[in-house]
């Protein structure tokens, strides 16, 4: 599993860029005996078991893309290409679901059912994830699939302890995408133009009462603005500024007030210096709910292959999104947490120094076979 | 002069790239008869005439770098550059020595003084201008050059309106980078993140109270952000915003003291919510100050040439900075403004859309002649 | 118990000064065929019924005191007194007990247990609440209380909707006071002063970033500032700026973080402009935290009484405090809430105009007497 | 003159409350063997001497009123009241006009025309200040006044020196009153409120970019507030608070646009969060113009009296307004600053602070006799 995950952390590729990703998948996969099924014009790869079992069956997911970060953690097999790095772990999610597939396989005759492997591209896309083509193209058919389980590493959680949730387990997240309008022109002369990077900087301070006044304080919003880009030159002011972010709600109704809200914040913050903004709201991934009897067979298998010390249920939904969520939507299953944190410190996802203990790769591994040895025992 | 101007318009080259611009002017001022001198390493070039004449010999000074403006004139002979215009009005300067060189060399015989006609480059930079390094290159000796003349289009003086002042007429531009250090991660989990993003906007929010409370109200600040520059990804906060912004005074202790208050305010309000913030304080051209005596025969001059109505002084400095200061802090001279404001508007220089009227060309030859006129007169 | 209420809620009275609406209790109690007792120096009043039953003694909770809002409810019996108003719904807990008292006195030989009625002063303090000095001189002894019971209208409940929730149910509430000092002076020459009023203002908005991005999103916290109070002459700029609010939590190591991080941020702000500013931050009532046992117990015994779609559990803590929670640190109980919503309208407590329908008061009684019945039960 | 101005100084009075202070007033003047004419329901004061001359009148203006400032000077004669202090300096102004009074009188005989005193009530009042009803009772009449001076203590000059300006010396000064309408409420639920205070903080920071980027950096503009009052209790959120403040400018379309941008912007932003705010515009003095000529008199006559180096003129009108520019659009005349700094130190008028030199008052009253002197002479 080192090796899987050292090759692909090495070359990491961006949402529906995962070219070379999925060549070492399928090639694990062949090494592995199985005989993995590609798309064309997709990056998605899939493989199954056991086919010829009765009993029900069991898709793993795991995620291929990277995120657009220059790698920072001095590792040997660090990533090669600067602006992009596996800073969200998807590289050990694959390694993982790579050494999971050559447990089952060497353990084929003692699956109950099948099982299918599902490697997705294009999680953090967002908006336009891998998961819904993955469904279009069959991902949860041929065999038909009765439960889905994926799993993701997971910082705030001790490393090898399993976090789990019945019900809402991630937020949604949608992608706003606004411009502040103003004029430019002389810097020297502000007077003469209309400042769109002091409006600009005048949203981003008014996104923040969104939370801390409009919203109630027991309902989990997130509103962050991960880009601001505006002006080439520091004596030029310029035209517009372009602002991105991202809205984190685990509410339907908080989703459309939040929504509207901002809009009005935008507008009328720009309007009281004499410019204007624009406003896109992409809607991405919705809510993530695990299935209350899904997880219940998944915790007591998990339960009795780690110990009960090495479970824990998360006491709030956590505000990052998923597209398995779109699997939920459509079968029961769940999905986990797997616990990074070296004692006495919070491991950073999405950051340019995210580097997981290896131990994880095991742990994820065996999350795996013994959630598929539950559902398949029922 | 109009053919001059479109070709030089059309290739606009920005500081210390003005290659093709070079070209342009040394062919122009062979074909008027004249021997260009270049530099090796330096795009400057500089004619001389009338060299045998034993008057006060007159410099006179056009520049000629573009800005990183993408032109939305939409003139015919708009810039073939994106990223790239004459949007300072440097094409007309260039265009207007051009046509003065002419008229001077037509009636070289009756000039009582030499002429030394200087093309400038670089004079965008604000910090390493071109006067500098043109000065240190003989500009203002070979003959020894007893004045110097330069002018700018300007906005808020009517087309064919020349502004002059006597003393302090421009203001120093100093030029600062800040770079906000904050801790990056995932957009959905600000509290395990240092959010550059928001103390950046509350920097950009708090300059503004450093003009509004800190400063005389009679003494003239200008505090500008022209970039602001932080994130790849909407999703994931990035662990920098870099700002880059001017300040302009027209005192020398404002200057200092506007320094130290936008330090303390910078370091503080990054601290304020964790994050840190390094300050470069770049001290652009000083204050350019026109020689009062060299400026009463220059109006003098231009009075009778143009007419009373077609003189403005102006009412107080301007906040735009020029490196012709350097020339004047070396020999007495004067700087001129040359109106572009069609009735009812104010143009606005340094935007993509700024197109003066093409009478400013020979207006603006008109000037350098009659001040030529004058000062050799005396 | 109309009656009651409205000669109550007429005169209303601030914390600790409750001494006509101490005697109003008395008389109704007296007037009941109970014998109150009242403490030198103290508002409370207390009561006892059913004293030789060997069951459970059973303590249920009002309290008296009002806030300092000037009513504009219009009502016949609207308080007399600007600047005082029952907007908290103190008036009806009262209303509710006695009318509870009622029914309890009547059908005292019924009871299996004795009932230990409480009204209590100076709720509404936030600081030095009457809850303590009650319980210090007695409150939960003579006879030794076994239970404790209390109560709340509250907006986001259907009106004659009771919620409930075991654990944690209302946050802790902290007072902090801020005294922003700068240095006053004549208001048309800012820059001879440190402008108290901007910075002011900047720490009111810098506060809501605390909340927006030092918070994990599914951790509840409020920051409030509901008191700004600085000058005294619009031309004049003032020394100093006081400002007086309110952080909520729900987890003690938030409590301290937030406290910390509030801290920080005021300090820094007010020095980026060359201002101070100290920070008090007085804490308040714990959280209240509802036993679970005698939580189900009471909601059993409800349910059966009003039926189950008259019960509601709470989602989320509840950001509002209350010195019930001292008791509970003493005893078993529960802490319950009033809906007081009309169909389609959420009310505001704290509001000028604030209005329950009077069936609450009944709604009260009611509920008062169903969970005094089903604790003594058991 | 130091008795008169302790007396003064120790009871000071509010703007039309100068009763004491004009019995005080005319007691001296009586004292000096002249005949002060008092005011029905007006608390000016005027005198006049050598009514029987036949060159021009001069009249010479004092103010009568203190500010709304608690006295921290530690002097022996401090003002006995709090909330009232002399920190205008116009306890010196009125003793100094005595002090030329008495001078004058004595000297009676050797006046070339007649002397008005004027003791003017209300010029802290800022839009109905005492000016106005002062000429309307015939100030400026009886005898026909032909020249008027006045003068002020200033900082920014040092003590001893007489600051002056011919033109526009003085600002306009406009009084604005916001009044931010939210929805108060509980303030552990913000988002059923809506939050006056963070909307008025938010406006307070945006009134500094309308000074920093919408007005000339050349053209003077101050807007301050002076005062922000709202809430009555730290856990309530208020339904409004109330801004006042103070917009200086000193050019008339400046005046305008500001007022204009002020209404934009508070507007908006109240709007951006769901609020509305209110704004009342008090046009208050106009810009005080001094009369070329007679500046021109008075300051070879004062140059005369104190030698040229206690002359300075004014580099920039100065943002305070006056009441003194009305005489101004009467008569012609002068307005004089008296320095008031010790080496090395700028005052802070209106400061609770406020201590000028006692020198100020021999040299106010030479001032006065010096320019009644040379404007009588001609």
């Amino acid at each position: 599993m080192r090796a899987w995950r050292a090759a692909i952390h090495q070359e990491p590729e961006l949402s529906n860029e995962e070219v070379r990703t999925r060549a070492k998948i399928v090639d694990a996969l062949t090494g592995l005996g199985l005989r993995p099924t590609t798309y064309p014009g997709f990056n998605g790869v899939s493989a199954a078991l056991a086919l010829d079992r009765s009993g029900p069956t069991v898709a793993l997911r795991a995620d291929l893309d990277a995120l657009p970060v220059t790698e920072e953690t001095g590792l040997p097999f660090a990533s090669r290409f600067p602006g992009r790095m596996h800073a969200c772990g998807h590289d050990v999610h694959m390694a993982a679901l790579l050494g999971a597939a050559a447990v089952l396989k060497r353990n084929e005759s003692r699956l109950r059912g099948p099982v299918k492997l599902l490697f997705q591209p294009a999680e953090e896309d967002g908006i336009d994830g891998g998961a819904a083509p993955f469904i279009a193209r069959g991902a949860l058919e041929r065999p038909h699939v009765d439960f889905v389980v994926g799993q993701h590493l997971a910082g705030g959680i001790p490393l090898g302890v399993v976090g789990w949730a019945k019900g809402p387990m991630m937020g949604a997240a949608d992608h706003f995408i606004i411009r502040v309008r103003g004029r430019g022109g002389h810097a020297g002369y502000p007077h003469r133009t209309v400042d769109a990077v002091v409006v600009a900087a005048e949203v981003i301070t008014g996104l923040q009462a969104l939370v801390s006044r409009l919203t109630d304080p027991t309902d989990p919003v997130v509103i962050s603005v991960g880009m601001v880009h505006g002006g080439t030159r520091h004596n030029v002011l310029p035209d517009t500024v372009d602002l991105e972010g991202t809205v984190r709600t685990v509410r339907p109704a908080t989703r459309a007030t939040t929504e509207k809200a901002l809009r009005r914040r935008v507008r009328h913050i720009a309007a009281s210096l004499g410019a204007r903004a624009t406003v896109k709201f992409l809607r991405g991934y919705p809510v993530l709910v695990n299935d209350p009897t899904a997880t219940d067979i998944v915790v007591r298998a998990l339960t009795e292959e780690l110990g009960g010390d090495r479970m824990v249920e998360l006491e709030a939904p956590v505000m990052g999104a998923e597209d398995f969520s779109l699997y939920l939507e459509k079968r029961p299953g769940t999905f986990l947490f797997l616990g990074v944190d070296p004692p006495g410190h919070t491991s950073s996802l999405h950051s340019a120094r995210f580097a997981p203990d290896e131990s994880a790769l095991v742990h994820g591994a065996a999350v795996l076979c013994a959630a598929v040895e539950g559902l398949q025992r029922g």
